[in-house]
């Protein structure tokens, strides 16, 4: 329509704005941003935002049906990366240095589209207090509400282009894994395997997130000095992402030949893994996922030592379709009357807590299809032994 | 008086609360809440925090005079880090998964210390909207205002233990640089060569954070397809943080024997750096900084072509004391008229934009002393040459 080639979908854009009754949308996230641009992110605060008595803060100014209005508020050395990767929007005014700066440029561009007094959706867990401040200063009789549900919904099916990267850090992930177990020693402490985990996953192009890691028979899962020993169960849990797309999966390793208990364990979990994994397919609903696991459930030794979980997975971590009901996250499972569709990421986690085995854990990255599904990254699920005897 | 040991000066805190008329202060940032609890950063959400329809969001509760009622909200998953890293708040309260629900636990805290009229500093550029709305909610008869001048004063003179880790953070940035230009061949590009200087930070136990880098007579400074060729400059202006410290260094090289102009050109901008250092001494003002590079300014050969900026560094970049008056940064020149402090940290930069040379630019990193100064990471700061045969 606007002859403007945009890297999301307009149309669902447009129609999720009219359904919530929004007329211009204010992204402020990193994630956000970047989606909304295709990739774009200012590489010098792409990781620290403070900076003198304010953050650097980037807009996406998005009014309904109008792409041909929409405004990009950054900071003014983006010139440089610019050049090589320019924003699609028509407008782009690389004139903030603070937060606070870039809401009155951003409502200097609302006031000129006529749209002082409408309801602009803003991410209010990513919107400075400083900056949602100046906006209501300036846009008194605006109203503003929050964009987060619009915009994860916006993001739920991943096109081919978020699949490659996706892949990409999973793969990178479990090898970065592998590559670890490679390099350890027995009596390793948890802390240097994160941190031998942490090198590994740069070398591969990945942004290190976190590593969870327990050993022996400890729950914890925080890395620490506690050590590795012969005979001892690793879980390794790890984030990391590439151009922001997040790769998350978890391996497990044994120093020596593991026992017929940790066999059993881990068999157990993949079990779970694995009904879950036959219940993913494009037009079933999100519930059959948990159903097929409880109906596992019954027949595992130890039913209470388990621990399941699914949730969609991309840009952020637990994003739509939101399927846990209970449990840790405080997400209700909106979504899990609702069909799957292909493009949807999942990540699917069985955790068992065995008093004799410790900590087992698979998390799997899988994307819904039209037969079923595809994991990314699915190599490695088994126990990797590290020899005992390894100088 | 409380007989609890505070990692911080509690003296100097509750003074410059009492002079801004504030009865509680709420850290939300990473680098404040980092700061109050002496070190503490917890490590899953070090560096994403967007979890599902929030985010992560951790707070340290400080009532004027009142240690003993200090708080900590934080996440559930924390008791891990904290059972080998515990908080020095009597009060912690691990039970917020989101933005939201942590303003509230915190509002709790306040209401419970009678202090729901008082006037609470928060951080506006690093409290989001949705927790500041959650407060405003909850503690209707507070008085909002904002903690970051507060909060960078009370950093301002940095302990031993502080600069211990700037100067491992300083030396870590130009071993990485060094090893980069080990590395580097004819032809590379300046996105390349950010990837390897990436990487070795990370090898030194470094957190990335960005790296500007300037090849030939350009003097755009986003990594890009520009290739390093024989005979040509390289610029490398890199940032990275280590247990959240900020290193930030620039240093300069060459493929080949630098020209006599690359000589004269850096050696200039030495002289201009050496100046400004010669001014760092405890007492001194820091305009005298600025004087000291003006009176050698009219010497040079191309006056025009340079830019000096000093500024304060340590958790954030461009933090107290703050010299710059104009040019990039918006922040005015506060600190000018006032006496640089023993322990002190500044950033001095010096650059060259010039036709036939290119972008040349020199960055220390300085620590204020009773004598004068010391600076961290001081070495490599002539031409570093990359042999042109290199295979």
């Amino acid at each position: 329509m606007s002859g403007i080639a945009l890297p999301f979908d307009a149309d669902q854009l447009d129609q999720l704005m009219a359904d919530a009754g929004i007329d211009l949308l204010l992204a402020t996230s990193k994630h956000n941003v970047q989606y909304l641009l295709g990739g774009y992110r200012f590489f010098f605060f792409a990781v620290m935002e403070a900076i003198g008595l304010s953050r650097y803060l980037s807009v996406v100014g998005y009014p309904r049906n109008g792409p041909a209005s929409g405004f990009y508020v950054g900071n003014p050395m983006e010139v440089w990366q610019q050049k090589g990767e320019p924003p699609w929007t028509p407008t782009i005014l690389n004139e903030a240095k603070t937060a606070d700066a870039a809401a009155e440029v951003a409502a200097g561009c609302i006031r000129k589209l006529g749209l002082a007094t409408g309801t602009i959706a803003v991410e209010m867990p990513f919107l400075p207090a400083e900056a949602y401040l100046k906006l209501e200063q300036l846009l008194p009789h605006a109203k503003l509400v929050d964009a987060v549900v619009v915009l994860e919904e916006l993001r739920a099916v991943k096109r081919s282009n978020e699949l490659q990267i996706i892949r990409a850090a999973s793969e990178g992930i479990v090898a970065s894994m592998l590559a670890t177990f490679g390099r350890a020693r027995p009596g390793i402490s948890t802390r240097d395997l994160a941190d031998i985990l942490q090198r590994e996953e740069t070398e591969r192009g990945l942004v290190f997130d976190y590593c969870l890691a327990a050993t022996g028979r400890s729950f914890d899962r925080a890395p620490s000095n506690a050590e590795w020993i012969a005979g001892g169960t690793l879980s390794l849990d790890s984030g990391g992402t590439q151009r922001g797309y997040i790769g998350d999966l978890a391996r497990m390793a044994v120093i020596g030949e593991p026992t017929s208990h940790m066999r059993q364990a881990l068999d157990e979990v993949d079990a779970v893994q694995q009904a879950a994994r036959r219940a993913v397919r494009s037009g079933y609903q999100g519930r059959q996922i948990y159903d097929a696991v409880h109906d596992l459930w019954k027949n595992l030794t130890h039913p209470e030592q388990f621990e399941f979980e699914a949730h969609g997975i991309g840009l952020v971590s637990h994003e739509v379709p939101h399927l846990v009901d209970k449990g840790f996250w405080p997400y209700p499972g909106t979504h899990r009357e609702r069909a799957l569709e292909t493009g949807m990421v999942l990540s699917i986690e069985t955790t068992l807590r065995n008093p004799d085995v410790g900590f087992v854990k698979l998390e799997d990255t899988v994307v819904v299809t039209d037969t079923g599904c595809d994991a990314y990254g699915d190599t490695a699920r088994g126990w990797n032994v590290v020899p005992s005897e390894r100088a």
